[in-house]
């Protein structure tokens, strides 16, 4: 029970944010004021918290403050996009102290793990930190993933990384331990420390990127799944009248909701004025910042395909609520940004009209708190998790 | 701790079917000698386990064997289904020790609850056991449910029962502690009880009853959702090519995997005779069972419309799994066995083709252990697992 129990303290004292004091402690975990006074003495010791400062709150002694040190322990997240790959350095209360974008179109996987690893260290002895406390390195790439292997699987549109045993080559350029986890996976990890979620909170999260992803979190804990590939969306059919699909079907996920996807919509439409793109991903990516910002100003064609994209995106939103049944959504990813204003106006109505339990509450939508870098960040924040917050399967039973 | 090393040893000594010594209990629990010894004593003095036989293993005090008592505790499991109601009484080891069936097309609710305290009634005396040893009674309800009032919320197909109280007006009329589950969930309760699942497995249920719905469970413990509506799979889109649905869209599970709409597909492709049905319950069980009677014979058109269904079904479980991320597949439900001949045969390996970690791993597709009363036995058993099931969320942290 100590390494839960000690995880259970150190959540506690992270999520207060001021800290707390022992008794606020046994009121806030349940635990006895014994154990709480072995565990922070453990903590103290190994530098994790700080007693800042004492309230004198009526008679008896006064009471210390118990702070997070948010300096005591660091990570470095990553994330994998086709077309960027991110990079951030989170201190323990889950803070970006530095940060690096890295665009690249090298095919070659094992020359992006060089550069993958150089700027690790970069970010790391820029920031003048010893190595010794960061607690490792934390990947959010495209699934499917192998998570037995540590490889990413053959991802849909990241060309020649079949199978690479990225966790390993990572491992042994960078000498930190590194885990790997899917992008929307660790973005719902990101939402979770840095959002307004409570530990009774459940919630799915929806992944805007290159391609769309899904997640969702039960009782303060994201559900990996059994092969940590939860929230596999790209052909769950949204409308039956969209174009055909690689997988047989017509309409799914994949060829309607991504960003591609809907500059081909605008690009039917008649929004761009100019020739169509030749597709590459830069392309698409400043074809739909186009397209949004047309929609921000009124333009009607372009409003009309962003609308069209908000009723696609509550079908599938529908689908995955009515399974999951969760209490809200929360939009996120890199493209989430230019389609909140339109996407959080239209969807929820929409959302709640397809809802298996509209008579028994309605769900809310909300926009993720991290922005484009929720990847990254949340990748960092995985690292942390595994020091800080408590599992019920890391219990062993004891009297 | 006490309750949960309580359920811990009890499951453990259930699930072992022989009984355990306590040293084995040690091994299987990773609980302390003298945990065990004081927990197995308190579980002795309430008679839920009994010592039965001593075992000499070498040099050393001979073991001793704790076997449950099946007989100390029972449970009854209702499953209110549109066309007809199940009720089942089960001891303490899951076994199915009486059963009764009601048919019935009374609309009002009221005097249907009354039956059913008759009929519960009636179970119990019958068998002759004390009423005191009942643990409760577990009802199986189509969803959506309001379960925090306990109320079955407009079920698309049980007209005449708009937010029916019926958790408290049937414990009122029989006097028992009433629980209320979709059916769905209770069945996978049901197959974790009753089947080969292991703690550590994860598996989805699809039921395939007058609608269809779906459940999961992870780590031996059904997903029952924020609200217990998990599965609601009605809207999910399955043939863009199918017909329209109430919903606004086509081709949904509703108004193509239904047994229904499976009968409608036979109809159509002129697998009858005679003259369409009138549409009533009846009429498409009767229908539906001749249909899978003229595929097993081999009757083309017939097993064209089962392999046709079995397809969509494929669909919709590759949509399921892909968002799940499970280990294995479960058919069960009252349909399920004069189709699940057909559907194993054609369902795997269109599900695998369709499965985004089709390269990590091959997912398995099992029929469920218990047959058309899966959902009465289900609902017993949500009620002995009540009883009997450690749960992480009934522990007290306490050193």
């Amino acid at each position: 029970m100590g390494d839960f129990n000690q995880s259970v303290i150190l959540e506690a004292i992270r999520r207060s944010g001021e800290g707390l004091s022992r008794i606020e402690l046994v009121d806030a975990t349940g635990l006895s004021a014994q154990t709480i006074t072995n565990i922070t003495r453990r903590l103290l010791d190994e530098g994790l918290i700080t007693e800042a400062g004492r309230t004198i709150n009526g008679p008896g002694k006064p009471r210390v403050t118990l702070r997070l040190v948010a300096e005591s322990r660091f990570s470095v997240g990553v994330h994998l996009d086709p077309s960027v790959i991110t990079f951030v350095l989170l201190n323990m209360s889950g803070a970006v102290i530095a940060r690096r974008v890295v665009r690249t179109h090298d095919p070659d996987p094992h020359r992006i793990v060089e550069t993958m690893a150089q700027t690790i260290d970069g970010l790391v002895d820029e920031a003048g930190i010893d190595r010794a406390l960061v607690a490792g390195v934390g990947v959010a790439a495209p699934g499917p993933l192998d998570a037995a292997k540590g490889t990413v699987v053959d991802p849909p549109k990241l060309d020649g990384w079949h199978r690479v045993p990225l966790r390993s080559v990572l491992a042994e350029a960078t000498g930190f331990e590194v885990t790997l986890e899917k992008d929307t996976t660790a973005a719902a990890v990101g939402e979770l420390w840095t959002g307004s979620a409570t530990a009774e909170d459940s919630f799915l999260f929806v992944y805007l990127g290159t391609g769309l992803g899904a997640a969702a979190a039960r009782e303060g804990v994201v559900v990996t799944g059994s092969t940590h590939n939860f929230g596999e969306i790209g052909h769950i059919m949204v409308d039956p009248d969209g174009p055909p699909c690689a997988c047989g079907s017509r309409g799914c996920v994949e060829v309607v909701c991504t960003p591609q996807a809907i500059v081909e919509q605008a690009e039917a439409a008649g929004v761009f004025r100019d020739e169509p793109d030749d597709g590459g991903a830069r392309g698409v990516e400043e074809r739909f910042a186009r397209l949004c910002e047309l929609a921000s100003a009124g333009e009607i064609r372009a409003l009309g395909v962003l609308r069209r994209s908000a009723e696609h995106l509550a079908v599938l939103i529908s689908v995955l609520t009515n399974i999951l049944d969760v209490d809200r959504v929360v939009l996120g990813g890199p493209f989430c940004a230019p389609l909140s204003e339109v996407y959080l106006r239209e969807i929820p109505e929409q959302l709640n009209r397809r809802s298996a339990t509209r008579s028994v509450r309605a769900l809310r939508v909300d926009s993720a708190v991290v922005g484009e870098d929720v990847g990254a960040v949340g990748a960092a924040c995985v690292v942390l998790d595994a020091v800080l917050t408590p599992r019920a399967s890391d219990l062993y039973l004891e009297d």
